[in-house]
């Protein structure tokens, strides 16, 4: 069975303007390779709602997950909720359960729920709760849209709760083979390899460092002892040892 | 006249598969905020020819212009030169002003121009060549979209040199506003800004530091003097000296 498929969804203007530097993208395509869940896609959009609404219907159906990050908080620019219950045609509203979580979170802190607040309590009829253990504001499952913060520790604790319950695939091996040619050098064996492993996907990475030219070739595939077998036909074929 | 649009589409499984962090998106982001052209859209892909072609041909009709990062090296899977002519439907080969460069810097560092290396050569019909002062192998301009290489020393010289040859507008004036209250606290006298001022965007960046909760509000517009005022004007609305 293939392994399941997903895409990632970044939503905000802060990323797209360059005065934030995005740390969930990386994360999260690391959390998926090790879960045996391919990551095919990933887009970054403003909070453009129509844009936001048309990303999120292409995502969904093309893909068996799409992650989203950002866009769940209290203020106005906070519009991915109601973009994500656009998409699905679903109304949304405050919820008593979203709204017991955070009436609770707030009481401990003596902070006051208001309507700022309530907003992160709006959620799609008919979707799951996301536990939020950092700042107890929920995010939500809808279908295979997975709705999570955008704050980086708050996104890494979302997911952490939620990977283990989506069913993966076989994770990927990976091995990587550290070449002091240049690429030029490489491409030749390396395109032979490629063409005589076609269930193994071969990456060439290349570096420059103290003038010297070099490439880290990276092999991946589900099976182990074909990645294994391959890094030493191409150490072979360049004559390394591997 | 509003400024030029621009998306951007990254290209390469190693991103996607976790194992490398990008770095062109956040350096393409801010250089073009200061060339005054509005970046609305960024998507990493992997390297499937059909789904590279698909996403030039959406991406370079949606906006001013797409910038493309990765798949331009000399191996089996760098596929972007040949995915872009296919884009527009224009043949490609090794190009003699590519074939020339390629030559005679090869020839300085006495490496041999072979097989592998020439596919560097290979230029879509009609496109420009973007100079690439760090390998040689140079990047090109077809219609409005921009191939660079993935490398990012790289993508930043050829970046360097592209970007002032393109029309720009008016840059982006942001002003940032470090506000220690929760966002939960701010969200209203914000929103009543957002709302009295359309030309402006106003995003709210939540921080939590030694147990404290804070924002930064970045206003943003094209009037200096508006973003001056709207940043004094939520500052005396939350009660802060400006």
């Amino acid at each position: 069975m293939p392994n399941p498929t997903a895409a990632m969804l970044v939503i905000g203007d802060e990323i797209l303007s360059g005065r934030t530097r995005d740390a969930n993208m990386h994360h999260l395509a690391g959390e998926l390779a090790k879960a045996g869940i391919d990551l095919k896609e990933v887009r970054f959009v403003g909070d453009d709602p129509d844009v936001i609404v048309g990303a999120v219907n292409a995502l969904r159906r093309a893909f068996d997950h799409l992650f989203t990050s950002g866009g769940i908080g209290p203020t106005h620019d906070d519009i991915t909720a109601d973009c994500i219950a656009a998409a699905f045609g679903l109304p949304i509203g405050v919820r008593d359960d979203a709204r017991a979580i955070l009436q609770a979170h707030y009481d401990r802190e003596g902070i006051e729920l208001n309507e700022a607040r309530l907003r992160m309590a709006r959620i799609p009829e008919g979707a799951a709760l996301i536990d939020n253990p950092v700042s107890a504001a929920p995010g939500f499952t809808l279908g295979n849209v997975h709705v999570m913060a955008g704050v980086p520790t708050i996104f890494a604790a979302m997911a952490a709760g939620l990977l283990p319950t989506l069913r993966g695939g076989a994770p990927v091996v990976s091995r990587s083979v550290r070449v002091e040619l240049a690429e030029g050098d490489i491409a030749g064996p390396l395109g032979v390899l490629a063409q005589s492993n076609p269930d193994l996907s071969f990456g060439s990475y290349p570096f420059q460092r103290d003038g010297k030219y070099g490439a880290n070739i990276v092999i991946r595939g589900q099976d182990g002892a074909a990645v294994e077998a391959a890094a030493e036909e191409l150490a072979d074929r360049l004559g390394l040892t591997a």
